[in-house]
């Protein structure tokens, strides 16, 4: 029996998208103001699911306490109230887009996951605006 | 990598439950209040999902700007303060249930979307019922 | 000690905006796309409150399971799944604005309110326009 | 065609994570606050899905005043403003956390639903924490 | 310039609508299945609400890092995971309803928050039951 | 007949917390985190209500499209995807908390409303923080 477990969370982050190999031209056309060289930002809601088998002794696919734990360890300390730009390691040539933001905390959320479980991460940059990656 | 975007937009509309070819008791008999015939009707909250490949250069699965502006196009200025059964095309003959505007919001958005993205409408009726369509 | 309980409720119903002693084009220069004359329709979402004293007894301001029965009954069944227009006596000479729903469901409401409490009327019309009727 | 239907409903309860072959120091170690031997509670927000083809004449899946009325029968009436632990058959040998209560409506909704719909149902236990269940 | 500064908060908690001075029967015919004896519980939505000038050095009415902080002392942690009736001192004789907890919490913060502010309390007991007590 | 008319809407920026005539160690030790020099952000989310009478002719109090129009020419134009701190003239020497932001919309709404009726307006910096500033 798999279940999946949810948890919510959330940070704010300054950001603009903006490839350093770009002119301000050619990424104020392609991005138009989310380019904007002083930066805006966001609250970000997150949304981490794990998929896994329910453990028969616990009643838990997973203590949703460990996993608000894993969260605020490797997404919130490091990207709460950040530029994300020029102070978060693996935006430095990366575009903080939404979908690039989703993939990096999968990515840091996965090694932390046992690897029976699936993971999947779902990131509000606005209420109307919202990407989902589930690893593939 | 494929990551999945999704947009939400909003339309109100008038509609009733309804078919031509049945006599307003069984009409009243299947569909109860929604098949009045002085018409009521709801906000719509809708979402667009759109799965595709991360561009590498952008770091978009597709420039969300463009979406926003396909459902203006493609759902809002055909939908929005409109009566549904009396001044959209689609529902002449077909009635205009939750699952039945999904699947044509689905058909005009599968129009305008690369074919190598995958689509999925959600459409909330109230905030307790909502349907959501995929294309199979 | 006087305190405010609050009840949220829903209903659904068609309307245009439109005032009969103005010809369409009139109609259509103030009201704009609100009036449509084959209607457009809403998800109201209400809250009824109402303010007074503590009951030492019970606890309660007022029962709630009763406020929930008075919205059921001069809100809910009057409103939900009807045509403002054409089917509620009130509107029948009075335009359907928000400002005037509320007012109309407030003139309902206090009339089975004890007079001791104050009551208050919040409705939106969609998720981003709402008003607020007070009584004065 | 097959979409899949949605309907939220909500119930009170309180609960208690705990499991009676183990003593109260190894429950409160494992399950923290959550064993509190006084119980505590929650406003469960339930949404069940059920996933078929839209029947031509109808344009429905399934009749969702019918899915409101079954959600009533098997899980409102027997769930609502109860002790989960104490007076819910199912929980009386099963720790009634999140997961297992997820199980245990999804098993008392597959009985009432048609074999060829698929059914899933995700519980909220708090605006932050929530899981699915889809049967497998 | 006088501001009011606002801070949600949350926690869980079980209770049942009870008086010890009424009999059984008399506590379920006027509280219904609020007064069930095994308990029930809410998910408690909080929103704190202050009033003041604003300080013309650091631009707060009051640092809402402090006002999360007493939010935190003076109500997460005597009532979170709890069972109001029984473990909360100021319930042992008083009827834990949405109007007696407000005003219970009200008392609490204002111990704490300085004489030249106002003070407001909003409390959702559900998503559709809320009350708001300021004091008089 | 006095009705308020309430319209919300959005904008994202970027900010820090931070007076100039303060060195770096005093804006750390009062603002926290919301100091720092590299900028966060918020999807700022704004309603802006204005009471007055119901004009008996339109049943407005107010056009709410004029005042979706207002709100974006005097709001979200000059906030939306900006660093107020550096690109918003009212800031320059003004910390941008959420006191300070509700009083600069306060101050550039009313200008625009007209002066018979009541202004007030609630910001929600996340959606756990927010202020509300009626103009005294």
């Amino acid at each position: 029996m798999r279940v999946t477990v949810n948890r919510k969370a959330h940070f704010n982050a300054a950001h603009r998208l903006y490839r350093k190999d770009w002119d301000d031209h050619k990424n104020e056309q392609v991005f138009g103001k989310c380019s904007n060289p002083h930066y805006h930002g966001h609250n970000y809601e997150l949304i981490v699911s794990v998929t896994g088998e329910v453990d028969p002794e616990t009643g838990f696919v997973m203590d949703l306490k460990k996993l608000k734990e894993l969260i605020y360890q490797e997404v919130e300390l490091p990207l709460d109230h950040k530029n994300l730009n020029t102070e978060v390691a693996e935006f430095r040539n990366l575009n903080p887009t939404a979908e690039n933001i989703a993939i990096v905390i999968w990515n840091r959320m996965r090694r932390k996951i046992s690897q029976d479980m699936d993971l999947s991460v779902t990131l509000y940059e606005t209420p109307r605006n919202f990407v989902v990656y589930s690893g593939s």
